[in-house]
C-alpha cells in the first residue's frame, strides 16, 4: 500500500533523528505538544462533534459512542499524561551490564529505542496523545493506525502533535497517522517489515486476536484476562471477601478484573454463603457449580463456557475446588496468564502458587487490580503484555526500548 | 496437524513440570544425556550412515552433505557441549527487581522459564542435542522440527536423550522430535499458538524468512549478517588491514563475517590498494566501485546487487565513501542490523558509529567476528538475533527466559 510505504520511509528517517537527540529536547516536544492541545483544544472538539454524528447516523451508541466521545476534561488528561511522561526518567542510553573480555575487549549492553513502532487501535481517540507520548520518549517514530469511527478527532490530534514536533526543530514524521482506515490497511500494517520494529494491538479481543495471527511483524499482545482469585482452607475469611468483592467490582470491565472465584472445598460451607452475599450485595450476578448452588440457591448453575469467559461485568463465575492441586489445574485450564491470586495463610501453599501458577501477575493475598502499569510505579503504561516473549505484564518506558552491544577494541582480531 | 496437537500437549506438561525442578536435578540430566550420547554413538552414527545414504541416492552433496554427516568426533562434542551447558549458572529464578510500593505491595521480578519452545532447523543434527541442552538448562519443554534429509538421527539421537530423561525422573517429553518433516508440519508448528511460546527458526535465509512470515507464534529472527568494515580517515592502516581481513577471512561462511568494505575518500589511494592487496592475498575475490576499480585493477566492478549481498565466501564489495556520514547511510540502507565496525582513531567519529549506526553489535577497532555467544562470555548460544525484541545479538541462556511478576500483599485491595 502506497500510504504505507511512503510513511514508513518517513517514520525510519524520523527514527535515525531520534537516536540522536537529548532526553531535554524530548521533554520540551512533549511539554509543548501538552500546551497545544489545551491551546486548541476547539479544533479536537470540533472534529469529535463531526465524529461523534457520523458515528450516530452510522447506528454506533452506548459504550462505544462514550469511548469515542472527547470533551475538554479528557483533552486536560491527554495534555497531562504527556507532561507527566515528560518527567519520567528516560531509559535510553542506560548501560544495562558492561564488561571486560579476558582478550581485553570491552562489552557494553547498552538500552536503545525500538525504531519505529506501529500501533493499531480501535475506537478511544486518546490513544493518539497517550502512544505519541511513550513513544517519543524513548526514542521512537510511531505509524498510529486508528478506527474510521475516531479518523476525525485523531486527524486534528495528529495535526497538533506535528506542530509540536515541527516547532522543536523535530521531523514533524516522528508520529505518523494512517489516513485509510479500511481493512487494508490494518493488513498492509501488519505485514510492514521493511519498516515496522514492532506492532502492538490495542482494543478488543477480536483486534488482538486478528493482529498476533496474521502479522509478520513482531507483536506484543496485550489485553485479554480471565482471572482467578482462589481463596485457600487456611485464608482469612473476611479478606478473601475483601479481596475477591476488590478484585470483581472495582472496575468490572477491564482486563485485571477477576471473573473466577475457586474455594477450597474445606471451608465451602461457610465461605459459599459469605462470599456469594457480599458479591450479590455489591451487584454481582453469580454462576455457580452443583456445590455453591447447594450453598448458595440463588447462584445461576455455571456451564463449562463460564469458566472460559472474560465476563468484563458484574458476573462472576464461582468453583469449589478440592486443594491447592485442583485450583492451579483449573487456572491452567481456562487463564489467559494474565493475573492470579491466592488468599492463604498457609507459607508452602503461598510459595508453590507463586512458583507454579504460570501468568504475567501473580498475588498473595492482595486484589487482582493492582497489576497495572501505574500501580507498579512505571508512570505510565502501553498495556498489559500476556505474552512471554520480551515484556510481560504492565509495560512501560522500558518495555518500549531494545538494546545493542557495544563493543570496544584495540585491534582486536579473532584467531 | 494431530502429531503437533499431541506434542503439544506432552509439552505442555513437561513444561509444567520443568517449572518445578531444581538446577542441580536439571544439570544431572545434561550429564547423564551426555554419557549416554558417548555410550550409543553407534546407534547414532548407524542412523546417520542411513541418513547420508539416502542423501546421496537423492543427489544431495557437498556441504550440504557435510552438514549431515555425523561421527565419532561430533558425537563427542554434542556429549561436550551438554556437559558446559551443566557447568553454566541458571538463569531461572533470578530476581531481577523487588521493589516496596508505597502502599505495602511488594512486587518483584522474577526471571522464569519461556513454557515450551519450538525450533524448525535444516540439515545440522547436532542442533538437536544443542537445542534440547539449551533449553532443558532454561526450564523449558522443546518442540524440534528437523530436516527430512537428518531424521533418522535427528530419532536416534532424541532416543537418547529421552531415555537420560526418563532415567532421571523427568517426563521424556520434556523434549519431542516432530516426525512428520513434510511442508506441512513446519507450517502447523507456525500456527501452534495454544502450545508454543517461542518458535525459532535455525538455518538458511529462506527457511529464516519463510518462519518470520508466516508464524502467528512469536519468532526470533535469527542470523542474516551483511556486516561492513568502515575504515576512517584516521584509521591505523595496518589495524584496517588485519581487522577487515580477519572479518572477512577468518570463517566467510558465517553470520559475523563481513562483507562489504568502506574506506574513506581520504585515504583510498594509499589504503586500497594496500587492503586489496591483502585480501587478495588471502584468496578473497574484489568487487569494488569505480574509484577501487582505478586504484586496484583487478577488482570486479561491483553491481548495485553487490552491495545487499550475504556471500558467506570468499569475496568482498570494496567502496570508497565521502565521509562517516556517507559510510553510515551505506550501512543503514544495506545493513542487516547484525554486526557494524568502525576502525578509527577519531574520539568524535567512534561515539557517533557506536551511538548511530542501527544494529545488533556495533565495533571500534576490532573484528567484526567476535558477535558470539562464546566470545561475548555466555559459555553457550542459540543463534544470533537481528531483531529488536526480546533479544538482539548472540543469544545465551538468559535469552531463552521470560519473567513474571510476584506480588506479596497483606489484605491489599485497591481504592
Amino acid at each position: 500500500m502506497e500510504e504505507l510505504e511512503i510513511k514508513g520511509q518517513k517514520a525510519r528517517k524520523a527514527a535515525n533523528f531520534l537516536i540522536r537527540v537529548s532526553t531535554g529536547d524530548k521533554n520540551n516536544v512533549l511539554n509543548h505538544a501538552a500546551d497545544l492541545l489545551e491551546k486548541h483544544a476547539a479544533d479536537i472538539l470540533e472534529a469529535s462533534k463531526k465524529a461523534l454524528a457520523d458515528a450516530e447516523e452510522n447506528g454506533v451508541k452506548g459504550a462505544l459512542l462514550d469511548r469515542l466521545t472527547l470533551n475538554e476534561d479528557r483533552i486536560g488528561g491527554m495534555a497531562d499524561g504527556l507532561r507527566q511522561i515528560a518527567q519520567l526518567d528516560d531509559p535510553v542510553g542506560e548501560v544495562l551490564t558492561m564488561k571486560k573480555r579476558p582478550n581485553g575487549l570491552v562489552i557494553g549492553q547498552k538500552r536503545v529505542p525500538m525504531g519505529v513502532i506501529g500501533i493499531i487501535y480501535e475506537a478511544r481517540p486518546n490513544v493518539t496523545a497517550d502512544a505519541f507520548g511513550l513513544c517519543l520518549k524513548t526514542g521512537n517514530a510511531t505509524i498510529l493506525r486508528g478506527g474510521k469511527e475516531a479518523i476525525h478527532s485523531n486527524m486534528a490530534t495528529i495535526n497538533i502533535l506535528q506542530n509540536a514536533l515541527a516547532d522543536s526543530g523535530f521531523p514533524a514524521e516522528a508520529v505518523q497517522l494512517v489516513e485509510n482506515t479500511t481493512r487494508e490497511s490494518a493488513v498492509a500494517m501488519m505485514k510492514l517489515n521493511k519498516y515496522l520494529d514492532l506492532l502492538i494491538p490495542r482494543g478488543g479481543a477480536g483486534l488482538i486476536k486478528t493482529v498476533v495471527e496474521n502479522s509478520s511483524v513482531p507483536v506484543i499482545e496485550t489485553g485479554v484476562g480471565n482471572c482467578h482469585v482462589f481463596v485457600d482452607e487456611s485464608a482469612d475469611p473476611e479478606m478473601g471477601t475483601s479481596i475477591t468483592v476488590n478484585s470483581k467490582i472495582h472496575r468490572p470491565g477491564v482486563c485485571n478484573a477477576a471473573e473466577t472465584l475457586l474455594i477450597h472445598r474445606k471451608i465451602a460451607d461457610t465461605f459459599v454463603p459469605e462470599v456469594c452475599q457480599a458479591l450479590k450485595e455489591n451487584g454481582v450476578e453469580l454462576r455457580g457449580d452443583e456445590t455453591v448452588k447447594k450453598l448458595f440457591p440463588e447462584a445461576i448453575p455455571a456451564t463449562e463456557e463460564d469458566w472460559a469467559t472474560e465476563y468484563l461485568d458484574y458476573i462472576m463465575a464461582v468453583k469449589v475446588v478440592d486443594d491447592l492441586e485442583d485450583a492451579m489445574r483449573h487456572i491452567d485450564k481456562y487463564g489467559t496468564k494474565h493475573t492470579e491470586v491466592i488468599v492463604t495463610e498457609n507459607y508452602s501453599n503461598s510459595q508453590r502458587f507463586l512458583e507454579e501458577v504460570d501468568a504475567a501477575a501473580v498475588y498473595v493475598n492482595a486484589s487482582s487490580r493492582f497489576t497495572d502499569g501505574m500501580e507498579f510505579g512505571f508512570g505510565a503504561e502501553i498495556g498489559i503484555s500476556t505474552q512471554k516473549l520480551h515484556a510481560r505484564g504492565p509495560m512501560g518506558l522500558r518495555e518500549l526500548t531494545s538494546y545493542k552491544y557495544v563493543v570496544y577494541g584495540n585491534g582486536h582480531i579473532r584467531n
